[in-house]
């Protein structure tokens, strides 16, 4: 165990206020709100330069400075008896899918901000500074890749890249980015990058579990891998009446057989292996005509690098063995390794739930985090609340007050033992 | 043999132009042609009015009426002695599956116009009126079902549902109609359906036994029966990387277990069943989201009745017993009997066949043609022409114009002689 001693933070973690923080996400729903009741919030745009406009507001209020990098991730600060120390950090996404929900994401930075407040509240003084961080373009739905702000933080050579990326009407992020800043001018620019003594992040669970087994928090320990691939079939276009089986190159009954080798392939009996076929186009998709032409995607997810090596590798030749007549074309178009949380954050986690006799579980996250690219630069973990039935990325996602006021408790806490460490 | 003598009628094969014939073909397949050859003219879009026009054009420079009825069926006609006696008609479509090519239906409406022509050119009088007629939608790509002009035609009633039918971006057939019916406006309007003395449909064969055997002409014997079915796979949307398998309701899943287990019932040695999931649509269709819903097609074809009837009764049970967690819903979307062609038309082509001396075979039709509607109210028969391979329902689609001057020289003789009957 490399927790630290907790017990002499209570006071922060009394002094987080359950109702405030609804409200400040009641407030923030507002800015995108769907008639569905969930926050469509995309990456810089309006609604997103609004929100983070009020978040700049109430961090003024409050005294704490606000900074923003050239990427356009945010830092409120609360400052440490060691000005120069490096920051203990926490924060999540303000930006959301289009059908997206009102926790997801912005629970990470209202949490982080209620424990700056809930620290300066009690007076306690930190040796390293504080700061709540908004990461620039999480989602990935308006401005491709996801995580975009947590990645060029963690990697400044891949700004030039990220300031070139689009979105569907052409517009770059370069261009977004200074609509973003002539919208909040006192916040000062801050260099890119910077050492960080640790990133703790606070997150809905975006899954079930939680809510399957009565726990509040969610310790966690790793983030799943992923691999992703295309798959493209070519066959031949022909007469749904004329043509024998013998004589076609059917590319939708070739994809067919792909995916029903594929599920074998992936099939697992303890049920960990996370594999999809969420898109799947047929051409020319027309009732009598053998279709000449399908393309899928597969989003694979496991733990284990292990087995993710192992899966994620037969995936070309079981598609080739279930080709029939057609030809197949199979690119794997990204991968991320598994990620571990171990050590300093998870287990001052751990020994936290523990003293606030909070119902706790360990848990890994099946969905991709800012955390993943922190994790390669300082100690990081994370905290889960449950969110309702475990559905998000929709607009029916829910989570109680109480929940959210529990995991920034951990989170307050945690902050602060490890700041004053 | 009911064959009326054909003797009488030499000089209406020898006027017909081949080369004519030809370059309409390669007129019309300039309207709406694609990079590869093909063409995608679907039904009542602009690029099938503007063929309708050429076409009534073509008419109005030959001195031929031209009407058309409620459902835009367009119809050509060179007088008869007797005005008012039952036209003897010929003729296809116009339009095209999205890939399609630049014979298919074409050539039976243009083979029809080039009968008249000739027949006009040899100054002819036939008792009987002559129409080459344009039956709306055949293909039944843009707007369900296909047949749609010559079901209307002969069965007046199906008129107000068909022109409900929308396509995918909720137009109707009433709209495009309309918009059909302007462009045309010199075309005076007929009513629905009338008395025919018989029906003589040309068209490539769309399979490849001709080709295969040398032969020049199919004298058809019938076209086989048809089942398609709709099926709607209800499903939940989920997250891709937390939602366990146990807990999805995946109706990609379930729709690949559905395709696969009805491949397994539709096997055949023989070869003779044909089986084809065409359209198959996904949604949300995201890569990172577990489809919550999946809707794809059934056509199944068979000669014979028994057969179609066995097999088509199980796909709601195969459907079922594969539905894995989610609801499927079968719809059977329309349902056509195997037809016989005998008597009258057959045994007309039979005999104008063994006259010119053209190498010829009887044959079965894998497709469904606008002639199984005629068919339920006049003699019919169809005349078949080799395509390059087989290939159709394909942008490499190909033919003769030797071949096709061939069948157009047949069905001249046979209309004329069936005219004067």
């Amino acid at each position: 165990m490399e927790a630290v001693d907790t017990d002499i933070v209570d006071s922060v973690a009394a002094a987080v206020n359950e109702r405030r923080l609804w409200q400040r996400h009641m407030e923030m729903a507002k800015i995108g709100e769907t008639p569905k009741g969930g926050v469509d919030r995309q990456a810089l745009t309006r609604e997103d330069v609004r929100a983070r406009v009020l978040l700049a507001d109430w961090a003024a209020e409050l005294g704490f400075e606000c900074t923003m990098d050239e990427i356009g991730n945010m830092f409120v600060r609360r400052q440490g008896t060691e000005r120069d120390a490096a920051p203990v950090m926490t924060g999540s996404h303000i930006d959301t899918q289009p059908s997206g929900g009102r926790f997801d994401g912005i629970y990470g930075v209202l949490a982080g901000l209620e424990t700056l407040q809930a620290v300066e509240d009690t007076g306690l003084a930190t040796r390293r500074p504080l700061e709540a961080v908004v990461w620039t373009n999480e989602e990935g739905s308006r401005f491709m890749p996801g995580c975009m702000g947590s990645s060029v933080f963690v990697e400044p050579g891949l700004l030039e890249q990220m300031l070139c990326s689009e979105d569907l009407d052409g517009v770059t992020v370069t261009k977004a980015l200074t609509e973003l800043r002539a919208a909040m001018p006192a916040v000062r620019a801050r260099p890119l990058g910077g050492e960080v003594a640790a990133f703790i992040e606070a997150h809905i669970e975006q899954g079930p579990e939680l809510e399957a087994t009565n726990n509040t928090i969610g310790v966690v320990t790793g983030i799943q891998g992923t691999r992703r691939f295309l798959i493209e079939v070519h066959g031949e276009d022909a007469h749904a009446g004329t043509t024998p089986r013998k004589r076609r190159k059917d590319a939708l009954s070739a994809a067919v057989a792909m995916v029903a080798g594929l599920e074998r392939l992936m099939y697992d009996e303890h049920d960990t292996v996370r594999f999809t076929v969420g898109r799947f186009v047929v051409s020319p998709n027309a009732p009598s005509v053998v279709p000449g032409y399908v393309a899928f995607t597969i989003d694979f997810r496991q733990p284990e690098q292990d087995v993710l090596t192992r899966l994620g590798d037969q995936v070309e030749t079981v598609c080739r063995e279930n080709a029939k007549a057609c030809a197949v074309k199979v690119i794997e178009t990204s991968r991320t390794e598994p990620t571990k949380f171990e050590g300093l954050v998870p287990d001052t986690i751990d020994s936290v739930v523990k003293r606030l006799d909070l119902p706790h579980m360990h848990i890994f996250s099946g969905a991709s985090h800012d955390a993943q690219n922190l994790f390669k630069v300082c100690p990081t973990g994370m905290i889960f609340v449950p969110c309702e039935k475990g559905i998000s990325h929709n607009e029916a996602e829910n989570a109680t007050p109480g929940d959210l006021a529990a995991g920034t408790r951990v989170l307050a806490e945690v902050m602060v033992a490890i700041a004053n460490r």
